[in-house]
């Protein structure tokens, strides 16, 4: 790779909704690079380079496709689960409601398991339903960006493959991967999938999946008899080609979104290759997020979650105080220099508010970010 | 728009496969800019711009989604045509079987009208089929990609409404949205989808598509009787999300690519505000066409395209001659400063090459690539 030229993005306020987040000068200088032929030799090797080194998992398949990150539940819903065989939904907010939406799309039958508002699905509830009757896949937001509700990936999975082998595990990671610890390999994951614009510090745009090997033989080629209900979704098309990039060759089923490829690239590099390591990127995460949420109990703010122990690291969730509107506040932290999000669970949209902590905002502490989110949140909340 | 800084792409060599095209500088810096989100006031109004002007069409809902081309095919076969319903394809080249496999993949049955390599399907067979069953929808490629073969868009949408006014057109304008004459509204084609990294001079991650209301709301909402087969391609999860940003209101369904959308926000302005207009932009690429197959003839070249009345203007597939392959010609192509690219259709892969001549190439002239293109093909095909 060439040296960074004297590329720097325009001044702007700093973004910490949960996603997208900030991206550096390097990888918006790649989305930046002159256009380029999908089947290059030099692209073949940067999209190959991306497919081989993905960070969560060694053993699994990447799949990397334009598109939202809920792309990745069609993917899900069209090739690992059959009309009329059941999956598990585990709810931790809102994106629970819609994957089971993406589910029955395809003709799954979905029974879902609800916990609180702010509340975590109990390993026992779990194991319940799992004896009741035979399911196909389960599937739970990893972080779920609605809440701020941090699942217990490890747990979950233990719990699945101990009373149902045979049932997959699919993680939603659109709001944890490359910024919450996940083993998939270790933990017996089947499926993690996630989007460009959160951990990874990509620009969305980028449907991220990864399936154990496994599964794609057991349930795609083999054992599947119903014809995979998406064309531009189907893993019997884009396999070959993913398998084709990773050996260093070209081929075609749709053109990838080259440029957003690159920036991919770059920001993967970094992730992968270079300072901090995978552990220190987590230490660095739950260092920032202590640092946001100490402040915010300080201010007398109540999170989201209804236990410490399973709020999210990348991101924070806020109850406003008594008699505090949205419009109060979002104005404020934006005229202090932050972007922060409002609520989107339904029941309380209104009531609570969000900012994401994720990528260079807390990789990169010469940045500042996490000092302006401090700075911002207590001139605000100190003169309501 | 704030003035444009002093950026400038990486000197490179002058990309001229049909897709992706080159991209001006103007673009790729809107593609760098600092991530924002999908909700923040000004991507809003952008992304609304975006939605509220598109070229080729004013009555049309258009369907911005992140994704590739190939999702434009999904959404009209999980959409507007149910299981068990009749399609027809008109087939000039690679992407006629891909489709035709794509609304299969949804259920629908389809017969296929073939053109011989190089030609087009003619209104006499069309108008036989169509009478000889009820369709629900036909499909043709306006520019077929592999083949270089432009489509009378005009007369099939006069065959299919005087013949079978029932039936929709859809036309594939991947390759040909932006560069060749096309008018959905007058002509009464129903639906036009396409993509970013062709005419419209962005790089590729946008499925652009632009359906007549009519067709929706007949099709979709009101006559439908089974369920939408795909949930992220599905209009009635879109629809109220291109509607809430057309009127100036934030919406989520799936994070929309934020950078890809001012990227083409910036092309799109270019196209229809500035000079040249929409008029004179088909004039340049008739005149370019013109220039780059004149040398051909010249060169003593073949075209793929049977006969020249309907070769497209954006693109120009030629035949290598006796007994010289494409690893002769493709490098020396590259040597003299040009990336074209090969064949695609499998029956004659190896006998041909496609140069594309889209977008800014065709319209700054000042650039000199025609002049570039020209030159390259009579450096290497004259010492050959």
């Amino acid at each position: 790779m060439t040296t960074l030229p004297e590329f720097k993005q325009a001044p702007h306020k700093l973004l910490v909704i949960p996603g997208p987040i900030e991206v550096s000068d390097e990888v918006l200088y790649a989305n930046a690079r002159p256009s380029n032929s999908h089947v290059a030799p030099d692209f073949v090797q940067v999209f190959g380079d991306c497919i081989r080194r993905f960070v969560i998992s060694t053993a699994g398949q990447p799949f990397l496709i334009s598109g939202s990150g809920t792309l990745g539940w069609d993917q899900v819903a069209a090739n690992l689960i059959q009309p009329g065989e059941n999956a598990l939904v585990l709810h931790t907010g809102y994106f629970g409601d819609s994957f089971q939406d993406c589910l029955e799309t395809y003709g799954a039958k979905v029974d879902q398991i609800k916990a609180d508002i702010g509340g975590v699905v109990s390993q026992e509830a779990i194991e319940s339903a799992l004896k009741s009757k035979k399911y196909r896949l389960l599937t739970f937001t990893h972080v779920d960006t609605s809440t701020a509700v941090l699942s217990d990936a490890k747990a979950i999975a233990e719990t699945v493959r101990r009373v149902s082998p045979d049932t997959l595990v699919i993680l939603d990671g659109v709001c944890s991967v490359a910024s919450e610890e996940l083993r998939m390999d270790a933990w017996g994951i089947d499926v993690v999938l996630t989007a460009s614009q959160k951990g990874l510090g990509v620009p969305p745009g980028l449907s991220i999946l990864v399936a154990s090997p496994k599964a794609i033989k057991a349930r795609v080629f083999e054992s599947r008899t119903a014809p995979v209900g998406s064309y531009y979704a189907s893993w019997k098309k884009w396999l070959p080609i993913m398998k084709a990039y990773e050996s260093g060759k070209a081929a075609y089923f749709a053109t990838p979104p080259v440029n957003l490829v690159y920036a991919y690239h770059a920001s993967l590099t970094r992730i992968t290759k270079e300072a901090p390591s995978l552990e220190e990127r987590f230490k660095l995460h739950r260092a920032a997020s202590k640092e946001v949420k100490d402040t915010a109990a300080e201010l007398g703010l109540k999170q989201l979650p209804l236990d410490p122990a399973y709020a999210a690291t990348g991101m924070t969730a806020l109850y406003f105080p008594n008699g505090v509107a949205a419009t109060d506040v979002l104005p404020k932290l934006s005229a202090n220099g932050i972007i922060a999000a409002g609520g989107l669970h339904a029941a309380i949209k209104e009531k609570y508010f969000r900012i994401g902590h994720m990528g260079i905002t807390v990789v990169d502490g010469q940045r500042g970010d996490i000092q302006v989110i401090t700075k911002a949140l207590k001139d605000v909340f100190a003169k309501l």
